[in-house]
């Protein structure tokens, strides 16, 4: 059993951390930290988390075999840094490493970055493109929630090049994905039965969207990412519209994705829109492409769910990989439905 | 026209008040506060209030000629007490005149209450109950949302002495009676799809409750009220427990409760289970008796919508009163379905 | 008073219509029909709606001197054919006499049409477009529901040119507007936390779209519609994305919008992202455009009610101005928030 | 491994029935049947539930060595005797086999039982109650979902003869208990943001939940309950109101309750209002007992998912016991929230 320890497990990405370690067979939690919270049980916090008696600390303690940083950016660098330092292998859930460009990461972040040397030995954490590297990493930054959808979507069709150079992302996201501050813009009365755009001046998850997909192709693609806000929990579904560059079939498209997503054992390239309940709990990617001749576009479809597959779940699978895990190990329940 | 003001605009049931102000053909809203958003414009704060171009100020202005205020218990006595003073009319739609007795107030309320002197002079604005006090009052204490809903469905019952002397009311509310200060736990991600108890250690308004309906009857009513948190925005639906003292056939209770409510233009007394939805973004009570035999206990169950009988509509209707405006004057608006 | 009658009250666009019949001062609702719940009284089906005692009929009665159909297409044409042959004024919801051209009516709504010599008589019922023909008109075809917004929200810039001929709209909608019928996917346990697109293939909202959009210029625009279902009983967001022509200040597109829609009563443009829960209840459209900078892109961000500006608001506006009454008569109300 | 089969997997019961089959780590899903729905792939119904290729069919497969019936009632007992006939053990969802009463189960369910010999085999499901007799049995009636969360709230105090001989169950349940049938009124727009009571004069769970507390005491327990239908998917919340017949402190009826459930692995005794999130997609039972001092009443609050302790989380418990396994075996999952 490997000890694990998870960092700012009181949001609901540590907490769902949290649930997914205590499904898994081959590891164990033996330590966690919770800012404000530190002092309080675990299920004191979080009545559904109480398969253990942990009590939330103010440092993670030294038996700690692998470490889980689920700390707001900057925060996150500062405290797993010294983890790094110490040989313990790290998965940042954070947006600290995302960014291969320090001037990108500082503009988009507005901060310093604490440990900008790190950067170099980091890995973007996308196991359906980076698997190889991931195995050899000491540090792997998790990707955004928003990213995963897109850049899943797209990259067959861009690595095909199929369409031309601008990618429009509409995205619509559960508000899970905001985090479990109080925030009086986020209260149940503001948002149950409302939608919102946001980020419409720019939004963080731009910038790593358009860093992977322009790792595909030599083409310069730019992106213009719109997120909503729906009144929904967890989940998000992600639009993509791209102008093809030539006439192609449908159901050519559709087994190009299948192709190249055959060997995936989260990714199901289906032939209706997804729904996001149909994910629900699981870290599957629901990828729908198809063609709307009229206008020549390609319009890809995904769903996923923001806690899982969007940050919890992938973190699994990163850590299944960098340890020599199954891959799917401890995150291949069935979403719940309904 | 009416000069009218608002004492802290800014919450949900000032900012409700504030549309049914302007709904209403005789009054015209002047002025209003709001504690930390002084110096924005109104639309600013609530973009669906736009009708004027109106500044929240620190105080309300001086050409007001009738106040509501909707600040918190306490800070809501020690701000109007200066209107009353001067012989402005005031209705609070805060909890500091509701209680008759100030022991209880300050039992329940923690607080040192700013004005007892005023509670001699001061009327629960419970029109069904108190039309012709309110009519001469210069300052109305707004029921509660839950008690509201509560002696409204037992007071035909209490009067007539029908039941035994324990009401055991257990309430369904929606989320925006919490306010709109921003909480952890009212968090959209926590309410939605989610149902909980709260107050069972108790809750201000179970002394309301009881001193109403002790008022009805020599009997010694004793209520256990337990508020539930349910996962909408607006609307409470009550359920209303009590033994029946003597055997009734249910129809001469409806007709009973039917005669109570006749002249009562916002009470409708019906044969079947009442929705929170029938009274979205009105006036309305429904109220719906009925027996279980089996256990000899009349049931009652009431459903209204708290932001506005529950509380802004309420308030106005007091106004139509003290005002001799006729009681229904922009009130009659019919609900929103679905 | 105007004697109307509603054809097809049983719906959500007919028990909205009567709503806001039920608000209007000049106009009286004397009959209504609702297909399989002929006999019943109107509140036994809308709890509700009870300012009448009114019984849904078979045929709406001899007094009607304006006529509101909400069936189906197809059924509507049929049925409201016999008034405007009688010369009483219709206003038809249905989509019968939305599109120009009779065979694009055929190919997408897949019927014969039954009286496509009306077609020639009836007028877009979009008044911001055709305020001066729906004047004169004797059948005013409602516009859809996703179309209002879309129309509304590209009218401006195409009109001057400023963008390419491809418009993609994402559009997201509250699930009454797929009506009130029994559907299992259309189930609260399924549709509650959930989002999904659908109509992929095709919806008929597009070629409306597209005719409208056509006519205020002679390039060819191009129309990709992707509508999306998300967790909300009202509303639709339009989020809608078109290439510039040529560099453009973002303010100088503000002014033109402004300068655009100075005189509508309904339109609001706004300069940070609408929410639907802005227009509950109410006729209001609000407008957000915005320039993304790095991909030259237009992004018009629309909200509304569809059930009110996009149904029974449009169909009340549309009879104010045929009937010349003041437009905003009885549709003036302020959204209800939250 | 045994091979299971689902009679009737395509309602909420059966394909969370499904789910929970294919967490089992001693159990195959070789067969189902699914009405309107024989002859589609499993995933064509459910995207969610693909790990199989499995088609519903006509008639489970002769290789199915444990049956669950997830039909309605009549047609279970019709569909399942079979089995019971031939030796195999059967699991029946439906409410066929929960009354020991042949009349009251005629007079509630008004339908003649179909096989009324096998009341007499069968065994009700509720392992906290009847473990040893479900070991043996062939044939295990699962509880209703109501049931189960008042009967496990009021046993502990009635066992004891704590309180008076009436309970009045107040309770709170998701909308996915009304199962998948299309219905107007369980439509997405009718339930959203609402709440309203429901078999307010007589609900089929009364005589269940009245059956079982009598069986743990002479006095004659007579129950009130009343089921209210909230905006959610998922979950009950039980608040169940019983008159103490003597004083007892709060925290001896908390170590009463803990005492009584001791070794239940489902069973949480806690000491703050629960919420039905707390168990969503978990089989755990939340039990809050409390005293309310005034009216010396004992208030019992459960919390349950309505689709897994109250539905087929029951149902793969009981087949558990029945098959020797591991009593948690499957359903260990923690909920998953928010």
């Amino acid at each position: 059993m490997l000890n694990v320890g998870i960092i700012n497990i009181t949001g609901y990405a540590g907490a769902e951390l949290a649930r997914l370690v205590y499904s898994h067979p081959e590891i164990n939690l033996v330590s966690a930290t919770g800012r404000s919270k530190a002092g309080l049980f675990l299920d004191e916090v979080f009545p559904h988390l109480e398969k253990s008696n942990m009590k939330i600390q103010e440092e993670i303690s030294d038996d700690v075999e692998f470490v889980f940083s689920a700390l707001p950016h900057a925060a996150s660098a500062e405290k797993l840094s010294q983890y790094v330092d110490n040989g313990i292998p790290v998965i940042d859930i954070s947006a600290d490493f995302r960014l291969n460009n320090l001037k990108t990461y500082e503009k988009w972040y507005e901060v310093k970055h604490p440990r900008p040397d790190l950067m170099d030995i980091s890995k973007y954490g996308l196991p359906e493109a980076y698997r190889d590297d991931i195995k050899k990493a000491k540090l792997v930054a998790n990707p955004g929630c928003f990213p995963t959808g897109a850049i899943l979507s797209m990259s067959p069709a861009i690595s095909n090049d199929l369409v031309e150079n601008l990618v429009i992302n509409d995205s619509k996201t559960g508000v899970s994905g905001a985090g479990r501050t109080a925030k009086e813009s986020f209260g149940f009365s503001e948002l149950n039965d409302n939608c919102t755009a946001y980020g419409t001046k720019g939004h963080r998850h731009q910038p790593e969207i358009e860093q992977e997909l322009n790792l595909l192709t030599d083409n310069k693609i730019k992106v213009l990412f719109t997120p909503h806000l729906v009144s929904m929990t967890r989940g998000i579904l992600g639009t993509n519209y791209s102008i093809l560059k030539r006439q192609i079939n449908e159901n050519d498209v559709i087994d190009l994705y299948k192709e190249f997503y055959k060997n995936e054992p989260f990714i199901k390239i289906v032939s209706a829109p997804p729904a996001t309940k149909q994910t629900w709990g699981s870290n599957f990617v629901y990828i729908y492409p198809y063609i709307n001749k009229e206008t020549n576009t390609l319009v890809v479809i995904s769903a996923l769910d923001n806690l899982v597959k969007g940050s919890a779940g992938a973190a699994i699978q990163n850590m299944n990989i960098m340890q020599g895990f199954e891959e799917t190990l401890g995150i291949d329940q069935l979403p719940i439905y309904p």
